[in-house]
């Protein structure tokens, strides 16, 4: 099995010589994961930074618990060459939580929801920050030494007038076989889909539009087939 | 938008001129989607078979609501060139039950749960009714005319063993870009992974190993993801 992951989201570049854990992340790591001082710990910052440190001591306040790490190793991942960036209606209920956990472990590069004609829900910003501490945790639980950026909503207009290559998931489109480039955007609807005028923007900018399945798919699930098609494509 | 689609999971080969809708399904048709007299309605069994109707006539008796619809086409589709056959370590959870909803809307042909070495949870008989009834509310969703089948659950060997062509999804694995072929069956292993034992037992029964990502995914992301792939490559 492989070592304990934990996260520090805002490490400096390079980071000092002895790190401290604290809150649920040291509650956890020595209450249900049973760390001790001498084990070794994966540590990460979701932005590359990837390393090993030891635990050197551990110590109990009150209730709350902290852990002091000496570092071993520390080195920088350079960032993927195929940049996946999704753009995604927001699905109803806990669907958005599930489809960010999904799309944070396949690596695509950043999230935000897209707001088309048919979308119903636009998240509000706590529940944004709420998606980012879920990208974090799946940094730990991935492996994936980027994390999923959580980006503010984006609407259709916008998306297509991005200077990234955009890629739009619809059932009109031809199966897509090649990769998504080095800098994709990939656009994925609301439940009632997109409207003509929509499509007809879409072709009329010379976007690419695919289809990822046979059938018709929930937002959620049609934005992680999606990404895990195009990305698989760049394996 | 399409028509409202209505499920009858238990219909005959040849469904009788007028059909009975009752229960919650008659509920949710008359009181949400507000469906009338004359409206049209496609209904499906979820195993090929897929109709247009009409409705004739709604009557209610105390709470309960009943929709006569009367037949104007039913046909049966071909079960499709490929089926794919999940069998895949339980996730947590929900996770079970978000992964059988999207394997049903992807076309899978039948998901089992995988017992192997590192599983830890086995889903009991009334767990795998749910799943069939989530699968065929996918059947509704998605359009798909096949619903995904609910098989009991399997031990490692037995997958093995199968006459199915069996791909087993592991980051040691190539990348996976021609179809599955026309009987597939995909193996995926729980959150601690397939033991070594399993992955020499794997590669000396000449199973196709891939991988499907650049990173660990959950079980229930692994699995939509590497199903998806594979039924994209077939589009």
């Amino acid at each position: 099995m492989s070592h304990h992951r934990i996260i520090f989201p805002d490490l400096p570049d390079q980071p000092p010589p002895r790190l401290l854990v604290t809150g649920d992340e040291a509650h956890h790591a020595i209450r249900v994961k049973r760390l001790a001082v001498g084990d070794p710990v994966d540590f990460r910052d979701g932005r590359g930074g990837v390393g090993v440190a030891r635990v050197a001591d551990t110590f109990k306040h009150r209730s709350d618990w902290t852990i002091a790490l000496d570092v071993e190793t520390f080195s920088r991942a350079p960032r993927p060459s195929h940049l996946l960036h999704v753009r995604a209606a927001t699905p109803k209920g806990d669907r958005l939580e599930a489809m960010a956990d999904a799309l944070a472990q396949l690596g695509v590069a950043s999230f935000a929801p897209l707001i088309s004609a048919r979308t119903i829900a636009e998240p509000r910003p706590a529940r944004l920050d709420r998606l980012d501490r879920i990208a974090l945790e799946a940094v730990k639980q991935s492996g994936c030494p980027w994390k999923l950026e959580i980006a503010p909503p984006i609407s259709f207009a916008d998306a297509l007038a991005s200077d990234y290559a955009v890629i739009l998931a619809d059932a009109s489109g031809t199966p897509s076989r090649a990769p998504a480039g080095p800098r994709a955007m990939l656009l994925v609807g609301p439940e009632g889909g997109w409207t003509p005028d929509e499509l007809a923007a879409a072709r009329a900018a010379n976007v690419r539009v695919h289809r990822f399945a046979s059938h018709t798919l929930r937002t959620e699930t049609a934005a992680v087939v999606a990404a895990g098609v195009l990305l698989a494509a760049a394996l």
